[in-house]
């Protein structure tokens, strides 16, 4: 009895040691990322010496094998590829759009522009009168004018989203399938406003998709400058424009995941995934998308083996193939974990920027929420808290391997991710190694804690 | 009876109204500055069209009169100068540093450096041995081998520090009085590591202090990588270096804080202030330190009477001079404060950059504290809370006015500001424009919240 009572009485004073040796713990693996993180330098690497790389191209293919290199490096339990096929699209050609005439009167104003990624080629310059629109409503309203126009849609962000990703699903959709529904009613072309928060003209790409349905017209984003002068004339003006755009598709290529495990010593057959994507669009450097989240993933093994941190759960670091435009790389991942009858507890993406983190994003039952708000107390020092709701493009087909499994994703500051995001200015020299080093933290943080406490309550 | 239960039933009713009421303001101000702003245009012009402006710099006059046009333009009740005499610091020249020989083989390896603020000429090149030291605690034990030589601190931010203002903390004071303490046992020079996280080789400069027991010697900041490669040939080899410095003070300037005036509709002898610093060093554009807070400044006024605001209390925004070597603006402002017999409630500060805002900073009594804590509700959908501890050195001094003032400043994300902070890089490519307007929603947020409820439980 009186070593029960004795047990009762130091409970909480036990749960207190382990609190401080986790969060102890946890420092020791912020402080090497601060102090001796590799990422930024790899992140140099990955941008200058390979440079862009779209699926299919190959860069895409080079940085798979640099990337199984430099953490074969780190000597990981094992690194190994998954083989997949991906799409290989080819912008072509130097895509050009221009106004050549306003009520009539002859123009030569040259527009900043870049072909939508999947978009097909033009066959040659169109030149076709410009009818545009606030968005699909107004569209749909005035169908009957869109036979043999170019469309432009004014999918200008809002800019009170204080979260802008927020403002990039609202106008995600004139992107993705803004060609075809013109098409659908005739028109020969589409603009958009790039989606973009810059206060500049540098259009954006980024993916669409064809409905099999309709004609596949030519799509391009306009730089936000020109879009909203456009935009602007077109409201009292009769305006024809010009564009030319080149893509096409080569046969599928054959890419890789590149996986590097560390054996779980408790729970071998459970598996937590971290991970980003490889690929880039083809016009810049991808260095906050997703340079960012593959050096992410790379240091905090890293880090792991730095440390010798042996986890309880077998860990997978996975640098991802063709997020961009296809999602062959995620949605392989998740068909071999299936085929191998994996059990799959956690997986987290970095993949919106190597911006300074704001929370870690969860997407779990109620139950488990509670278990990782938590967590909140041990994110705290290092700028970050547990939020409802994440994952992303890369992981979510684990989804359809477990049920059960825990989604989460880094959720950095949104505020400059538009700027850049599928732009050329989406640089290294616009990552900054503070802020890249520190999601490597904060993530380093909440791998630990599920590592050694599941995520089950 | 019956009246009064109703009042009592109403009462939650009537405060939840009045809560989503001002949501509601709050909301309209936030979505005024988001979609309306000109902080970003306004700092486009102070930086590039007026440029650095150190104090008694014909900028920095140029800067006063630009930002009382500006306010005069948004029409509040009044407009004034305060004239106030500041320090007139001249850097005289191009600083200049250099490595002359290791181990007595000569070299001619030059250093990125930068006089330190208020430092004096070197009277012609200077040629001595280094001594480099970790530390002052490493300075007193080598006193006996100084005489002579030119000190060298390894003022090296510690990157474990999250918050990197903790970090300027801890080696701010080699910068401000490393000089001194080295004159005090005869070194010839100072060199520290300049006071920065960017993993480049700028050079900071920043405001320093003799103490006039000991003579004045020169003192530059080194460029991180030079420095770093100082400190880490110095550890095994005798080094002898150069360095010639051209500082020097022409007579006290004549300057002005500009201050806008709105009169409070029910409060009007009591005063909330608003500001940022006009002066900036003279290397830079001063775009961040502090062209930020002075736009964020001119925006609240602009919002407030876009919107027709009208506050209870007299508001003042102020843009104080000489906060960077002198303190003379907001020493000035408390001064005219005292002898008016003014009463200030609060006064807010932006001055650590125009980054994503994370926080509003207060400093009050606990009391106080717990009311402005309830406000952190208001402040969550734009990012921020309220968090403990705050203000600045411009609006500190008006503590000596009224010991009850509630003092508070913009906590904007710190990861970036060191990189940039009193080196040539502070310049307007390297503010983003939703990150300023962002603080200026947050200040406004605050302000209104005490402008609608005071300070005080």
């Amino acid at each position: 009895m009186r070593k029960l009572l004795l047990f009762v009485f130091c409970l909480p004073i036990i749960a207190q040691a382990q609190v401080n040796q986790d969060s102890i713990n946890i420092k020791k693996m912020v402080d090497e990322i601060m102090t001796n993180g590799k990422a930024y330098d790899l992140l140099r690497e990955l941008t200058k010496n390979i440079g862009g790389r779209l699926a299919g191209s190959p860069q895409q293919q080079n940085a798979a094998i640099w990337g199984k290199r430099n953490m074969e490096a780190y000597h990981p339990d094992q690194v190994f590829m998954q083989p997949c096929k991906t799409p290989n699209w080819q912008r072509g050609g130097k895509d050009f759009a221009a106004i050549t005439s306003v009520n009539g009167k002859a123009q030569n104003k040259p527009l900043a522009a870049l072909a939508l990624g999947n978009s097909l080629g033009s066959n040659g310059l169109i030149e076709a009168e410009l009818l545009a629109v606030s968005n699909f409503d107004e569209l749909e309203k005035r169908k009957e004018e869109v036979k043999g126009k170019i469309v432009y849609y004014n999918s200008q962000f809002n800019p009170t989203r204080i979260q802008t990703f927020m403002a990039y699903g609202e106008t995600g959709i004139y992107r993705s399938s803004g060609a075809s529904r013109a098409a659908k009613y005739g028109a020969v072309g589409v603009m958009i406003h790039s989606l973009s928060t810059a206060p500049d003209n540098e259009p954006h790409t980024g993916g669409m998709r064809y409905d099999e349905s309709f004609p596949k017209i030519p799509a391009v984003a306009l730089g936000p400058n020109d879009a909203k002068a456009l935009w602007e004339a077109a409201k009292t003006s009769k305006i024809r424009v010009q564009m030319q755009t080149y893509g096409f598709f080569l046969p599928d290529a054959d890419e890789n995941n590149v996986v590097a495990e560390l054996k779980g010593t408790e729970f071998p057959d459970e598996i937590i995934t971290i991970g980003g994507h490889l690929d880039s669009w083809d016009v810049n450097e991808g260095a906050h998308d997703d340079g960012a989240g593959i050096v992410q993933t790379m240091e905090l093994l890293r880090t792991m083996k730095a440390l010798n941190y042996q986890p309880k759960h077998t860990i997978h670091f996975v640098l991802f193939a063709n997020e961009e435009n296809g999602g062959k790389g995620g949605a392989k991942y998740a068909e071999l974990a299936k085929l191998n009858k994996e059990k799959h507890i956690f997986a987290i993406e970095s993949d919106a920027g190597g911006f300074t983190p704001r929370s870690i994003g969860i997407t779990c039952s109620p139950e488990q929420f509670k278990k990782f708000q938590t967590w909140s107390s041990f994110l705290k020092p290092y700028g970050t808290e547990v939020t409802a709701g994440g994952g992303g493009a890369d992981i979510g087909p684990l989804k359809s391997v477990d049920k059960n499994i825990v989604l989460s994703g880094l959720v950095p500051d949104s505020q400059r991710y538009f700027d850049l995001h599928h732009a050329t200015t989406d640089v290294f020299e616009n990552v900054n190694k503070r802020e890249l080093l520190l999601g490597a933290a904060n993530m380093a943080a909440i791998i630990y804690l599920v590592d050694q406490y599941g995520v089950n309550p």
